[in-house]
């Protein structure tokens, strides 16, 4: 079983993103390069699949909190797309006659942990958490794809679009201009899930690398870069 | 604002639905008549719209409670159908210019303090929930849907196509096998929720009909016939 969550790595992880973030230590972004990286097809479903049903899970219990109606509906965008990444992963092991509940099973335990972890206390924690922690194990998996054999990739290459995105983003800066405290809070929040994200997402990618992770450092620079503009398009500091 | 509930008509739908189970009450089936139903489409699209959210926050609430993953998968496929639904709805709204939060919103009140009766005590209630109110819903909005005018059906036509039900019936049969009093309480659950339901569905049609309801029987027998084959599927008595 993959472990999602190794908690001695966190103080080495926070202190490579806190690095990142000084501008003396920025490097240009590079091209993830994932040479190393030979996903196992069925380990990669079976993770990817419960984590898309993990988040919709995590939305459908947030919505009703929301502030607004448009909030609620934005809520549902973030479901609608985990669900239908979920659903096209679940097809493609239906497809090569593979069982998707007997693949989703090894990965329950951790990804509900964490998952527990990050669900936030309210409504604006829990999109912020659909909109970084799914940003950024969207864009882990999209890198994951294409390292994958030509016959489950194709199929799969539209899954992780980021056409929830806008949506997001316009109803929550118009929720956080309302609401600077909540704004606050929210760049706290975000720098808790980019340090637990990314934690996680190192376990997953190590565990599919040929090798040692040290050669998958441009990885995270490009996890982190695209993270960073997503916190930006809110308004607020990674 | 619609009235979804009226608990005063509980008792007399109660009885017309226990007569309509007796033999000798029964009619033949007969198709919808809806020739006195004029659905005005701002509060149709803002009913459905808003009962499909409502649906998938439920299941999405009910999945991780799930006692095996092939059940917690079919939850997620009840969540999708929902989705897709509300998404249609959602769309048609913002085809004509209309506002999907402010069209929801009037119905806000009455359906969330019906699911919040019926949402059921676990998950095997909540899955007969999405299947049977679901159901029974879907197919009163389908019935409407018929009496709106052609540009707001077109596109609509296919959003009832009850393609969840037969992964639905095929998971939740193979545990009420295994589990016999499950079973019979959700047969019990099942009678709750059919008397429940037709009572919202009763004030949701008549909040459309040009006269009084007494017309309108003809589509409480066929909502009723539906329910009950649904349940017999499940190898439960309706």
């Amino acid at each position: 079983m993959v472990s999602w969550w190794n908690r001695k790595r966190a103080g080495q992880l926070a202190a490579a993103w806190l690095a990142s973030r000084n501008p003396r230590a920025t490097s240009p972004v590079e091209r993830l390069k994932l040479d190393d990286v030979v996903p196992e097809p069925a380990v990669f479903l079976g993770q990817a699949a419960y984590l898309q049903l993990s988040l919709y899970e995590t939305m459908g219990q947030a919505g009703a909190a929301a502030p607004t109606m448009a909030g609620r509906l934005v809520t549902g965008v973030l479901a609608t797309t985990a669900l239908d990444r979920h659903r096209a992963f679940v097809s493609e092991m239906e497809r090569v006659g593979l069982d998707p509940a007997e693949l989703m099973e090894p990965h329950r335990h951790a990804i509900d942990e964490f998952l527990e972890r990050i669900s936030g206390a309210d409504w604006y924690e829990s999109m912020l958490t659909g909109y970084v922690t799914g940003g950024i194990l969207n864009d882990l998996f999209a890198s994951l794809l294409r390292s994958l054999p030509g016959d489950v990739r194709s199929g799969l290459d539209d899954v992780f679009d980021r056409r929830e995105e806008p949506a997001v983003v316009a109803e929550l800066s118009r929720q956080l201009a309302a609401e600077p405290l909540v704004a606050a809070r929210l760049a706290m929040w975000g720098r808790r899930l980019v340090g637990d994200t990314l934690l996680v997402a190192r376990s997953a990618l190590a565990s599919h690398a040929r090798e040692d992770g040290a050669r998958l450092e441009p990885v995270f620079t490009e996890l982190i870069a695209a993270h960073t503009r997503r916190m930006d398009a809110l308004g607020l500091t990674a």
